[in-house]
């Protein structure tokens, strides 16, 4: 009753226990991005009293929070000393250029956060407990679009580099960039491409995000603003490319068929439908962090899900699109599906 | 950039990630055990259908839990169908008799977690944001004294086994049990020694629960009540060995070293004070379980932590104890701490 896991056949409760008490260190994680704990041990690598003067922070809060950090794998500690790990130093330093931290505001924010304490009450309806959050001009988007640009990079690159060979026959590529959000994804491609057209849709204030980036990455001269839902805004027409990412999860199969037969009458014959998504395998279990998106759908949608490769391929081929193909993305939880016009 | 981790030397955010996703998981948990899931698949074994309908739950809601669940370790499932680990079998089955699944009641009560949903100010201030759960009869000691018993079986075994040993030569040993809780540290000693006499200690609407629990065992008669805090209490006097389980953790230093004081007082001379408690190693980062602990203490309390064995000695030194050690328990993530008076 008592062994720990993995030691011998005898049951334990170590993973129950830990599941529990995971949440603990989720919160201590958002705690030390907001108090700024990582940057200030990036200065000073310093004692208890020297980082919680930096923090503005008590000193028993910090020192039993950055013992819990390098507990958890986020801080060394030698001779009463923290240090940043490799992995603090890339993503939790806030002068880091691949900085990390703005997510906590996304992905631990309040309301999604509430809808998960009333899981058992989703579970039972198939309904979530509060705002799906696919209101017109829903503040959570913004959140999205500042906080998390930064977590996109790998697959936006990987999608920069799958137009430019498959659209290498395009003199002046027209790409449309549907619920762009922060806009890095069509902005990568710009960027890469100096004579693409960008077209990025999402609702207005949401938008004002991807201008920014759109201006800070010097593209804004070809990168279109269309404000509006997917659903119902004038989309445009004769693009080369679509994508579509992070976005179909929120909808279920039919709704997403009908939003893809919309993209394929905007689409050039041969053009290419790129969407990027949290894809299980068909046993809807494994690899873990695309399983558990589903989850996630759960809580905060009303049909959303995780859908397998099999799922997306349908909804593509009956929307029109053919050879919809799967491709991973190296170390992410994402994977890109794409099919052609 | 997106390496995983442990794949070589590059920067990974997967930590990062996942430890602000396990938050999702413990709810995943919470509910799992709320809408009673795993025994309803201990009766049937069954579909996404079969479990709804036993759960009265959504098909959406139960096939996206249980996917989940079996992403996170606690399912098989094999041709769509589920079934239970042998640790979700022993510790999750409603109907086995080591169930925990009460222990959610207390572990992610909404006052716990909505002071941890406030650690960020806490971490400035050093102060908990909400209750402390320390003024008299507070309800949260209920769910404790109902959720958490189970959880101190192993460790009830080996205070009992301890005690046997060491108070081997008196005929009727005189227990006090502080802040008793459940009462089954007591009641275990009664099971096993027949002429012990326990006086369990604890605010009045949780000794209800102690008093259940003695009936139950059948221990009644030698299982003695004194209600109120270990503050102020009148404790009696003339024991032979005095127990404080999961308390200490809650005061400073200081205010330990009064308290055992007043039980060094109501000790025969000899006697044994054993003390159950999360002990980190001196550098306090180690093992995670008990330095995580201290992170509790930080969202809940206003001076509490998970002390160090030095930390414990000294006090039980300053207090009059002699001849302090530590008692690791097997696989348990607390450990004994025992002195003689």
């Amino acid at each position: 009753m008592t062994s720990a896991p993995g030691k011998g056949s005898r049951p334990s409760p170590m993973l129950f226990f830990e599941t529990i008490r995971s949440l603990q260190s989720a919160f201590a994680l958002k705690a030390a991005v907001e108090v700024d704990v990582f940057t200030a041990i990036a200065k000073n690598q310093g004692s208890v009293e020297e980082i919680a003067k930096s923090c503005g922070a008590s000193e028993r809060g910090t020192r039993i929070l950055c013992d819990s950090l390098t507990a958890l794998g986020f801080l060394n500690k030698s001779n009463n000393t923290y240090s940043l790990t490799p992995d603090s130093a890339m993503f939790l330093d806030s002068r880091s250029p691949a900085y990390m931290g703005k997510a906590v505001r996304f992905m631990m924010h309040r309301d999604q956060f509430h809808n998960f304490e009333h899981l058992t009450d989703t579970v039972r309806t198939g309904k979530p407990h509060g705002s799906t959050h696919l209101a017109p001009e829903d503040p959570i988007w913004l959140e999205f679009a500042r906080g998390m640009a930064p977590l996109m990079f790998p697959a936006a690159q990987a999608i920069a580099q799958y137009l430019q060979k498959a659209l290498a026959g395009e003199s002046a590529p027209r790409v449309l960039d549907i619920a762009a959000s922060h806009g890095m994804f069509g902005i990568t491609i710009a960027q890469q491409n100096p004579r693409a057209q960008i077209y990025a849709l999402d609702w207005g204030n949401v938008l004002l995000v991807a201008e920014e980036n759109s201006r800070k990455m010097g593209v804004a001269d070809r990168h279109h603003l269309i404000p509006g839902s997917a659903f119902d805004a004038e989309l445009g027409n004769s693009y080369d490319a679509v994508l579509v990412t992070n976005f179909l999860h929120h909808f279920s199969p039919a709704t997403n068929e009908s939003l893809l037969k919309r993209f394929f009458a905007a689409m050039n014959p041969g053009a290419k439908l790129v969407i990027l998504e949290f894809v299980p395998n068909d046993d809807r279990v494994t690899p873990p962090p695309a399983a558990l998106f589903s989850l996630i759908m759960l809580a905060n949608t009303d049909e959303g899900d995780a859908y397998t490769f099999s799922q997306l391929s349908r909804m593509c081929s009956n929307a029109g699109f053919r050879d919809t193909q799967l491709l991973p993305l190296e170390a992410s939880p994402n994977m890109l599906v794409v099919a052609t016009r």
